[in-house]
């Protein structure tokens, strides 16, 4: 990022501090910790503390000395499913597909160059259901949705990616490379991926991604599921169901010309 | 704000893109319509919206030029309750005296020098209720809980605020400044007001303050109902119920030495 021309350094710190007081370890954290662990020189840290403090983007208290997101986030968050169309209308599909299969379904996203995050979920109310937690971030390659974006990127980045090759996560974790690439291959083709406890034990997550009409990758769609609870007949149902709810998704996101956001290659392995 | 050292002007400018963009009516804007409306130097602002944009904070579709809110403050937001101890324990409280009430409990803050926003609701299940519009802005004399503000400023500040009179916003608006300032006193003292129709029609509301251990007004909790369906012995059961949880809730923030945000008079009245 720092090689382009249109990029504000604080504005990007402003992000970083916002992201970083989003996670669970760090949701109340002092000036020096926030400068600190995000690298940020603490009086221009400090300058954008107190800048986001006057818009009630974070909390200060002075008493613990210590800064949290604040309210106006919250209200901002609330609208941005309002406001942002193709979010509106991917969420609409992850209810159907939730009600159609019984699952928890979510929408995932490429957060950065090297993380997918769960961005929304639809539960039911059929028991055992599995919870995700939104703004959970995880590397491209220790969880299944990361495949879909290895699939749609460069050769050389994807070697980049795995240049140290493939964490064993669970015991059902497939580290072989060349498999890893080959499955690549397929998931594309068919637009359809499942998972069974290869990350988590226990969960299949079954999931087909999202393009933008100009082929770009915007998303997937997963479901998730008790692993014991989907033998291979519901398997095949699953898969059905999903692939036919994200078919229609698409359609949706093509003719709204949506764009996703892709995320150079260049510029961010030398961060 | 620009007087201060502790500023950093682009993200003072981050901030203001954000909430322009969570407003309905400039929700999808161009980059030339964001640097008109809120005054920002063109390529200072393309530099903070790719900036946004490389975060996720906003979404660009260069197909129709236009920046909308993106799906990374979903996740912020959902943080935020999570997150804040304040937040979390105040929307118990609003909760609490929904399920007392019947009515919609709403969370108003102040969010700027001179307007209070809506920051979080419940409601229940009987009808009819109203429903509040989160993210929703008012200027501080022109709504209720503005009231709230101006007892708890300096009187310079009050009547700096007051300074063009007082709107009719219904036809039961009071408009006599005397009266009005007799008001303040009188609400500060009891920690309850009732507003029966006076900012919108058919709409009772009915609120009280929620303070830090420093006694400074960190906001307000209002219950809202149909006016026609509150009698005189029913206003008086919501005025006690309100008083009773806003009571305890303030005992909670004290004791979490929750401190409020004020909002510098000597340097919002230059901006």
């Amino acid at each position: 990022m720092s090689t382009t021309k249109y990029f504000a350094p604080s504005v990007e710190y402003a992000a970083k501090i916002l992201i970083y007081l989003s996670r669970y370890k760090s949701k109340q954290s002092t000036l020096t910790e926030i400068s600190k662990n995000l690298d940020i020189n603490k009086s221009a840290c400090l300058r954008v503390l107190k800048t986001l403090e006057a818009n009630n983007f974070v909390y200060y208290n002075s008493e613990t000395k210590k800064y949290s997101l604040g309210t106006y986030i919250s209200v901002l968050g609330k609208r941005v499913g309002e406001n942002l169309d193709y979010l509106r209308i991917i969420n609409q599909f992850l209810e159907e597909v939730c009600e159609l299969t019984g699952l928890t379904a979510a929408l995932v996203q490429r957060v950065s160059f090297d993380r997918v995050m769960f961005i929304s979920q639809y539960q039911t109310q059929i028991q055992p259901r599995l919870s995700i937690s939104v703004g959970n971030r995880f590397p491209l390659t220790e969880v299944s949705y990361g495949k879909w974006i290895l699939a749609n990127v460069s050769e050389e980045e994807r070697n980049y990616h795995l240049r140290e090759g493939l964490k064993k996560v669970t015991s059902y974790t497939r580290t072989n490379l060349q498999k890893y690439i080959d499955e690549l291959s397929e998931i594309k083709r068919s637009n359809i991926l499942v998972s069974r406890q290869e990350y988590t034990n226990n969960v299949t997550a079954i999931s087909s991604a999202l393009y933008d009409w100009k082929g770009q990758i915007l998303g997937m769609i997963a479901l998730v599921g008790v692993s014991s609870l989907i033998d291979e007949a519901e398997e095949q149902r699953l898969c059905t169901v999903l692939k036919e709810v994200t078919n229609r998704c698409n359609e949706h996101l093509i003719q709204l010309k949506i764009e996703a956001y892709e995320f150079p290659y260049e510029s961010k392995i030398t961060q």
